[in-house]
């Protein structure tokens, strides 16, 4: 399906014209007025890392529905490289909460005084409450791509596997869901007590669920520990 | 801004009470329904990495309210540790564009046969018709966000700049612009070329502008380099 445009087929259009368009396999080019604009502004504002959950069920058909999403991500030389593993066995759940507190203990070692108190106190994960978790890989063995795109920055197969994720966070918020990614893992470790091939790096931990709370403004500021900043939106010119 | 919520909540609402918000800074938590989400299906499907732009000016303004979006993308422990620069010298194009040439050449070089054949022929940048340019880079000595989350898996300072040029590119979807990430480069050869501090790493190059064409399939699957494939979609359960 090809559609020439130009600047001005991107007028603004009314809402209503966007459900007169058939499936995302099909059909002509969407055009996005400004109210959805609007609403995908207050999407990324909205979205969250979120840590405290109630323990609802989550319709396993959503979670098929965003990961039929994330799979729209884009991928150096269309390589999908990620690897979604839905982690529900009680056992291997339990590895990773034993990961994240190990790692944390030494986390908070290395911080003092106020910052350490500080520290000691925010809630980094919701691993026990959140009834779904993802752990996302990346096959850096694939073969799919041909290797295109990835000769002098071959990390960018790990970015496809990022932006996979981020697609997944934006989509579960547009369903009320919030999503928490876990970064306080001993990678190696949780690989291995998934038991998932050796080629596979740990990209993202991610707990799911409907949360407690919705907020603007991200937990780690609401607690003291950093602030949003004006930094590197637009810094240098070149 | 505190507001409780449950599954219920999130019953799907008609289109217009979205308007009713005020803006992403202040407010109620926005409720998001049924043909925003189906909005943004189309937008992930429809996104496309885009080598094919006309030369049409974008507005300042545009390209400022979508830096302003990328900001509320998630950081590890709110780091915010992207740096977009703006290239718009054509001395320092010239250099991008130069390599990318070589590290594409290199790269054709490791083909043989078809495939050879079929790589020659792919369009891989838009770096000489995309009106607007920004290399995106990692700030890997930023002391924001004290080092949280960031101890076990340093590369997700990397991932979060990911995370912010994937918002940029949905975002810039939305607004009927294209996007298309350039990483056949030498990463360090364009950092030096930009005169940016040492500790900066290069993500990301991308090429903005208005599309010349909409499609709904990877460029790559409509050349026969690589089709889109089911794989990685939920592909184990532990």
């Amino acid at each position: 399906m090809i559609r020439t445009t130009s600047p001005s087929a991107f007028e603004p259009q009314p809402v209503s014209e966007k459900r007169e368009s058939v499936g995302f396999d099909a059909g002509t080019a969407p055009v996005f007025g400004p109210a959805f604009r609007e609403a995908l502004v207050k999407l990324c504002a909205w979205r969250r890392d979120v840590r405290r959950f109630n323990t609802s069920v989550v319709p396993e058909e959503t979670i098929d529905h965003l990961l039929d999403i994330a799979q729209l991500s884009p991928s150096v030389g269309n390589s999908q490289p990620w690897r979604w593993v839905r982690v529900m066995n009680p056992e291997a759940r339990r590895a990773v909460q034993d990961s994240f507190r190990s790692c944390n203990a030494r986390a908070l070692a290395t911080y003092s005084g106020e910052r350490a108190r500080v520290y000691a106190e925010l809630k980094l994960e919701g691993l026990q409450q959140a009834p779904v978790e993802f752990a996302v890989f990346c096959d850096r063995a694939t073969d799919q791509g041909h290797s295109l795109g990835r000769t002098t920055m071959p990390e960018t197969l790990d970015y496809s596997v990022v932006a996979s994720v981020m697609t997944f966070w934006l989509a579960a918020r547009a369903f009320g869901l919030g999503v928490g990614w876990v970064s306080i893992l001993d990678p190696d470790g949780v690989r291995q007590s998934l038991d998932v091939p050796s080629d596979w790096r740990l990209i993202a931990y991610l707990c799911v669920g409907w949360p407690l709370e919705e907020h603007v403004d991200p937990e780690l500021e609401r607690f003291g520990w950093q602030s949003r900043t004006g930094i590197g939106r637009h810094v240098l010119v070149r």
